[in-house]
């Protein structure tokens, strides 16, 4: 028997198919830059006008174990606001207005409706972010993933004037910090969070637990990353922001330091609450307090920085938006050279 | 026992050792454009000056099973440069400059050493084609790959001025394709050629075969895929090109006509040679010749179409860059609608 392509375990017919049925998707995610019709070999977006010294502002991210738990439970149109989320809101921290994404999407043999659910997740976030879904690859790798499994790769460009970076080298001392709360664990810590609830608990993603209420182990630990861009779009109206932080792995003391200049750190004053999921892992690891923090974002997803005299105008403007902001703490003065997970500062046991 | 991300598998210190060991060989590859210095959640580049609608081009690919054929080797250093070929290859086809790459890195288990040579060999090729690397995220996905396997995702960025972009409109009857040779498979097709090469043939990457001359398997597998930045910047810099293509998966027929207008064809003239491991494939699938030409590159790895008058010039300037060009034969009519794939025409059996 002669050997084909498709024998060897790739359908390229498949990938063509997915093709036709994403087109729709990404095309309603167009921005008024995405030049549309050029066919060929890569996306084109033109650089928004109005800029005096445009930048470009890039990231990629994945998704993590969390994967894992789209798989068990086989609800797979989610996972791609997951992935949009872990690009999309690190990009916005700079003050980018974000203008594009594109995905990757690997799988061994592809299966095209669950492809274009994932796609659907994508396009979705992508057009609640304002930006346009430009362009993916579909990888079919025979060998490479178990059955039924798949991993996602994202990437976001966004743009900003040069002078209007917000990079956190304003913040100072006193400066006051405001939360928006997180959704879930977004999409970090999985492997932890699995390790607790599937292993050491012995729980199944259709099981309830007490603490989670009436939500099942899997929709718990599934609910989408929030996507912040629109929040960011209101305060920016409002407010000159000296920071902003997405809080991804290693939580508030392993992503906040990132925009503060060396000898600042932030005094947290706790007591916002959080999502029950967090408490379940805590108690059912057990986790301890200080692990639970450098892993998770515990409750909170996104941070702004501003000047005390701006906090009532940053939680107006994300009032607006539905919020009920959460005061994170204060900006203090620490040791210079304090290493980044030194630099907040819990008030029951430190950092 | 207290759990920990750690416990859990996912070893964030391992991580933290990788991005001191990258950051020298990413500073290596940094433009005039980028922004050093910035810290913060994502990688900043500057939009060149002096473009009067500078337009955004990008694109994203992996690099298929060839990571199969890295892990049986352990050959770890050159499969960065087929991630960078195969996506700066695609985005210079419009005629965009390369500005930047972002990589991702997913592996269950996190090999310090492993990772570092594959980001090596990528900073090696974004040097080479004149980008720099602005970024990645290295995923560490406990239970998600097989034990020292690891997938790869690219994404670039280039920028050309909106009315230089080459899209192939302007591709007529009697034009000439020029090719330039590729080194080998590039990074496509590895599922047939390795099931040819390992199942049919029972070959192993250390064993030898007379077709393969001193080459070993392995290494006729691994050759990498070429960079074509340099031979377009020299062709752009003499010739008014009316096309490009980069021959990725389809081969020829399947990438040639997405950059030629409806009705549009190109009649082959063959004769170039090509390396032994396309010989090998096909007598050992065995594979027809017309399943090749849609898989494989055979031996051509990025094509310039250009008015039959700037034949002369064009090959020239690929002469000067080392090149003997490939005569790969003349753009002709074809019926309006034709389908793709019969659209390039070889003349012993035609599509």
């Amino acid at each position: 028997m002669k050997l084909t392509y498709k024998s060897a375990g790739v359908d390229t017919d498949a990938g063509d198919d997915l093709v036709e049925r994403i087109k729709p998707l990404a095309r309603a995610t167009a921005i008024a830059e995405v030049l549309g019709g050029v066919g060929g070999f890569a996306g084109m977006c033109r650089v928004p006008a109005g800029l005096e010294e445009p930048v470009l502002v890039s990231g990629t991210d994945g998704v993590g174990t969390k994967l894992k738990v789209a798989f068990a439970t086989g609800v797979h149109d989610t996972i791609g606001f997951d992935l949009v989320g872990m690009c999309v809101n690190d990009v916005i921290t700079s003050g980018a207005r974000p203008l594009f994404f594109l995905d990757y999407f690997a799988t061994s043999k592809l299966d095209v409706a669950v492809a274009e659910k994932v796609i659907a997740g994508i396009a979705a976030a992508c057009k609640e972010s304002g930006c346009a879904l430009l362009g993916g690859e579909t990888a079919e790798l025979p060998g490479m993933y178990a059955p039924g499994e798949y991993d996602l790769a994202g990437f976001a460009v966004g743009v900003v004037d040069r002078a209007k970076i917000i990079d956190g080298t304003r913040v100072a001392e006193g400066d006051v910090a405001l939360g928006v709360a997180s959704s879930g664990l977004h999409s970090n810590g999985y492997s932890l969070a699995r390790e607790v609830l599937f292993e050491r608990l012995k729980l199944a993603v259709s099981d309830h637990h007490p603490v989670l209420g009436d939500v099942s182990v899997g929709d718990a630990l599934l609910v989408p990353t929030r996507l912040y861009a629109r929040h960011v779009r209101a305060v920016l109206a409002q407010v000159d922001v000296h920071a902003m932080c997405h809080v991804t792995g290693g939580g508030l003391p392993g992503n906040l330091p990132r925009v503060l200049p060396d000898g600042l750190g932030l005094a947290v004053s706790p007591g916002w609450s959080y999502a029950p999921i967090f408490d379940l892992i805590a108690s059912g690891g057990p986790v301890d307090p200080q692990e639970m923090r450098r892993t998770f974002n515990m409750g909170v997803g996104y941070v702004f920085i501003v000047a005390a005299a701006d906090a009532g105008a940053t939680k107006r403007a994300l009032e607006g938006e539905g919020e009920r902001p959460i005061d994170l703490g204060r900006v203090v003065r620490v040791a210079d050279g304090t290493p980044f997970e030194e630099r907040v500062v819990w008030p029951d046991v430190g950092a």
